[in-house]
C-alpha cells in the first residue's frame, strides 16, 4: 500500500487496474475471466444497490429470485435472443454425478426464465402490470475480461415488466432510464447522455434499447445502464397472453432493464486521479477518515480523548465515518492509503488541534486544507460533503463537455476519434455505414438523445438529417 | 385465492406445498427441483437478510463476493470435503461454445474458492483476524425436492473467518451460533436447541459442526443453521500460513457458517395452520393490513377520508402497513386473502366504526377481536404486534417442550419417534449404533447441547454418560 498506481497519464489502462487491486476493490478469480468483489469493493456496491433498490421500490417494482439455470430449450424461442447470447454462455451438463439429457444455461440475462414464470402467473388483465426486479448474478463468457468492466460473471439487477399495452410498457422502460440517469448524476456524480441505441446495438430480442453513456477519463464511453423496449417478443415466445377489459386475448407487452458492478469501474474511471479512487460521497463506504496523531503518551491521551466526542459528533450527522487509530501505522501511510481508496474528506486531529480546538479537513478531490473549529465540524463536514459531490459532477461534466464535438465531415470525425473524445453530429446512415465507421474508427454509435427538434446534415453520407448521434470509442 | 388449503391435520406435506403456493411465497422453476421465490416470499427473506446483515456487521463482519465457479481441481484438495459435495454438484463442461480443460462446479458452498483466495491475502498475523462474509446463490443437485426445505439452487449467506489462533476460531464459530440463535428465537420466533453434531452428521470438512434445530408444527426437526470449526484443514489443502508474532510461519484457523432461505420453510411450518401462514410480526413485510368496508358511495367517502389519518398514525410509529382498497374484491375474500398470507394484524373500518371514532382490531394468530379508540391506534398496535411476537414463540416452546420427551430404553425410544416428537436422552453410542438407529428408525442426533453437567445411562447402550443427544427425524 506503500507503493503507488502507474499514472493516469503514462498508461491509463494499468493505472485503472492497479487502483482497483491496490485500493482492495476487487481481484482476479481462480478461473480466467472471474473477478472476486473484495469487501471495500463490496460495500461500494451496497450504496449503489441499496440506492436503487429504494428508488425501483419508489417507482413500484418488488424484487423476487428465478433460477440461474435455463433449460437449452428457452434459449432458442427467441430467435435474436439465442443468437445474441447463446455464443457466450456457460453450460451445465452434468448433475449430481450425471450427464443431463438437456443442457442448462447458465443465465446471461433472465428474460426466457422469467417470460416462461409469467405464463402461469399472467392470465388476465387484473394481473398487470407486474413489475419485478431480481438482484443476481450473470454469467458471458468473455475472453477479453477487465475487472468490473467485463468478467466472466458480475452482479447486477435486471428489472422484467409485463403490461397491457405497449404504451405503458415503453413509457416503463423510458421511467427507468430515468431513475438510472438520477442514479449516475446525483448518485455517481457522473454526467450522462440518455439516449436510444442504434438498431445495430440494441439487446438481442429488443424492440428498442435506451441506455445512459458516461465518459471516462480517457475519453472513451461507458454504457451505464439499459432499459429495452421488448415489445412481444419474449410474451409471444413464451405464448404469454391475457383476458383484456373487452374480454378478448392479446399477447402481454414487456420491458426490461438494468445496471450492474460495470458501474464501479465507471466511477473508478470518471473521478480517480494519479493518487488512486475519488469517491462521490453519497456512495462512499467511509465518507470522512478521521486520523489522530501524536508523538509522545502525553500528547496520545490529549488526542485520544477528543475522538471520542468528534465521532459522536459526526455520528449525530449521520455522517459515515472510520477512525483509524491503528498505532502500527504511520500518519503519512494512512494518508496514503485512504487517499488510495477514495474517501472523500481526510480529518486529522493532532495535539496543536485538540489546544486550538480545531481540527484539520482535507479533501481528496482538489487536496484543499482547512482548519474548522471542533464545535460544529459535523455540520461543516456535512455542508463540505455537498460540496465535493456537486464539485466531482460539475468537473466530470466540464471534461466531457469540452471532450464532446461536433464535426461536418468524416476526416473531422476520424481526428476527434483519433486524439479522443465523443463526436456530437447530424447522421443519416446505414447499419451497413455504422459498420464501416466501426471498422475504421473503432467508433460506434453511443446513443441517439431523446426528444430532438434541430435539422441538419450528416456527416457521413451528406444527406440531410433530424438526428443527431453521439459517437464514441467504448469500453 | 378464494380456495383453502389442505388441513395440517389431515396432510401435513401437502397442507405445507399449498402454504407455500397459494400465499405466493414460491413456485416451481422449469428445471426439476429448481425454485421461484415470488415477491411476498422475497420480502420475507429481505427482512431476515436484512437482520442477519446487521448483526453481522455488528459483529466486525464485512460483505464481500466470489466467484460462482469453482476448478474441478479445488474440490478435491481437501478428501472429505469433495467426498461430501463432488456427488451432488452441478457441472460446467461447456464455455463460450467451447469444451472446457477443466471442469468447473458451481458452488455448492464456497470453503474451496476463498481460500485460494485467502493465500494470496494472508501473510502476517496483521492480516487476522479476516471476518467476510457471503450472500450467494448454491446448487446442489437434489433428487427429492421440497420448496424452501430442499432444492437444486437456494439463497443463502456464508461466513467464512480465519484466525489466529484456533480457540479464536472455535470462540467465532460459537459466537456466530449465537446470532443464528437470537435470529431464529428473537425474531422468527421458532425455538431452538443449540448443540454440536455427532461424528457422523458434521459438515464434510469441519473438525466440529455446530447447529441450532427447530421442532416443526408435525414434530420433525428443521437445522436451521449451522457454524463450523474448521481446524486448519482448508489453511492445510490450501496452504494458506501467516507469520505469527515470534515470527514463524503457521497455517490459519478457519470458521465457516450458513443460514438460507430454507429459513423461510421453518417459519411456515413452525407457526401456520389451517388458514395458511402465520408471520412473526418483526419479519413480516406487512405487520398490518388495513381493509376498509363500505356498501354506498357515501359511506365509501366517510370511510376513505379516514384512510389516511390512520395511515399516518401507522408510519408514524414504523409500522409496516398496506392499505388494501382493491374495489375488486370483497372483504370476505381479502380477510381469506391476508390470512393465508399470514399478516400478523388485520384492520377493519367501516361506516359504523368511523361513527364511533373506531378500528376493529384481529389478530392473525388468535383470531381474536378488539375495538380500539381510532386516536392513539399506532401505540395500541405496536404493543399488539410486541404481544403477538411473544405469543408466537412461546406457543412454539410450549410445543416443542411438550413433544419432547426422555426415554430409558430403545423401545421406549422407537415409540415416541413413531408417534412424533423429539427424544432428549443419555447417549453413549458409536457411529455405528447411530447408523443403526436411523436404519430402524429414521431419527438421527439432531445436536448435542452445550455445557452439560448431568449424568445418567445411554439409552441404547446401557453405558454410564455424561451426555445428551436430542434425537428426530428431521427435514
Amino acid at each position: 500500500m506503500a507503493e503507488s498506481v502507474t499514472k493516469r497519464s503514462e498508461d491509463y489502462s494499468k493505472w485503472y487496474t492497479d487502483v482497483v487491486q491496490m485500493a482492495e476493490l476487487a481481484d482476479y478469480g481462480p478461473v480466467k475471466g472471474t473477478m472476486v468483489i473484495r469487501p471495500y469493493g463490496y460495500a461500494i456496491w451496497e450504496s449503489i444497490r441499496n440506492i436503487c433498490d429504494r428508488m425501483f421500490k419508489e417507482t413500484g417494482h418488488v424484487n423476487a429470485y428465478f433460477p440461474l439455470f435455463i433449460p437449452e430449450s428457452f434459449m432458442k424461442k427467441e430467435a435474436e435472443h439465442v443468437e445474441g447470447f447463446a455464443p457466450e454462455c456457460a453450460v451445465v451438463t452434468i448433475g449430481g454425478g450425471k450427464q443431463l439429457e438437456e443442457p442448462l444455461y447458465v443465465r446471461p440475462t433472465s428474460e426466457t426464465i422469467i417470460w416462461s414464470m409469467y405464463k402461469k402467473w399472467i392470465k388476465s388483465y387484473r394481473d398487470l402490470p407486474l413489475l419485478i426486479n431480481q438482484w443476481a448474478n450473470i454469467v458471458r463468457w468473455e475472453m477479453r475480461t477487465r475487472l468490473f468492466l467485463r468478467t466472466t460473471e458480475f452482479l447486477w439487477q435486471e428489472g422484467h415488466t409485463a403490461h397491457a399495452t405497449a404504451e405503458e410498457a415503453e413509457a416503463e422502460a423510458m421511467k427507468m432510464l430515468e431513475v438510472y440517469r438520477i442514479l449516475a448524476e446525483d448518485y455517481l456524480a457522473m454526467p450522462v447522455y440518455v439516449g436510444r441505441k442504434s438498431d445495430s446495438e440494441k439487446f438481442a430480442g429488443a424492440v428498442r434499447t435506451y441506455a445512459i453513456e458516461a465518459m471516462m477519463g480517457d475519453k472513451k464511453a461507458l454504457q451505464s445502464g439499459t432499459s429495452h423496449f421488448l415489445g412481444q417478443n419474449f410474451a409471444k415466445a413464451f405464448d404469454v397472453t391475457f383476458l383484456n377489459k373487452e374480454n378478448k386475448l392479446e399477447y402481454v407487452w414487456a420491458s426490461s432493464w438494468g445496471v450492474s458492478t460495470r458501474l464501479i469501474g465507471g466511477v473508478i474511471m470518471c473521478h480517480g486521479d494519479d493518487k488512486g479512487l475519488i469517491l462521490p460521497p453519497k456512495i462512499a463506504p467511509h465518507q470522512v477518515v478521521v486520523i489522530p496523531i501524536w508523538k509522545s503518551d502525553e500528547e496520545k491521551s490529549l488526542v485520544k480523548g477528543k475522538l471520542e466526542s468528534l465521532g459522536a459528533e459526526l455520528k449525530a450527522k449521520n455522517i459515515r465515518y472510520f477512525i483509524d487509530d491503528n498505532e502500527q501505522a504511520t500518519p503519512g501511510w494512512k494518508f496514503n492509503q485512504w487517499e488510495m481508496k477514495g474517501v472523500p474528506v481526510r480529518v486529522e486531529i493532532g495535539p496543536k488541534d485538540v489546544q486550538k480546538n480545531q481540527i484539520v479537513v482535507v479533501r481528496r478531490d482538489i487536496k484543499d486544507k482547512q482548519f474548522i473549529p471542533m464545535d460544529n465540524a459535523g455540520d461543516v463536514i456535512v455542508t463540505l460533503l455537498e460540496t465535493i459531490q456537486k464539485d466531482l459532477f460539475n468537473r466530470a461534466l466540464e471534461f466531457r463537455n469540452q471532450n464532446t464535438f461536433p464535426v461536418s465531415n468524416y476526416e473531422e470525425f476520424k481526428k476527434i476519434i483519433d486524439d479522443g473524445g465523443f463526436v456530437k453530429a447530424f447522421w443519416a446512415g446505414s447499419a451497413a455505414d455504422e459498420v464501416k465507421i466501426k471498422e475504421d474508427t473503432k467508433a460506434t454509435i453511443r446513443c441517439i438523445p431523446l426528444n430532438q427538434t434541430e435539422k441538419g446534415v450528416c456527416f457521413f453520407t451528406g444527406k440531410p438529417s433530424d438526428t443527431i448521434a453521439i459517437f464514441a470509442r467504448a469500453y
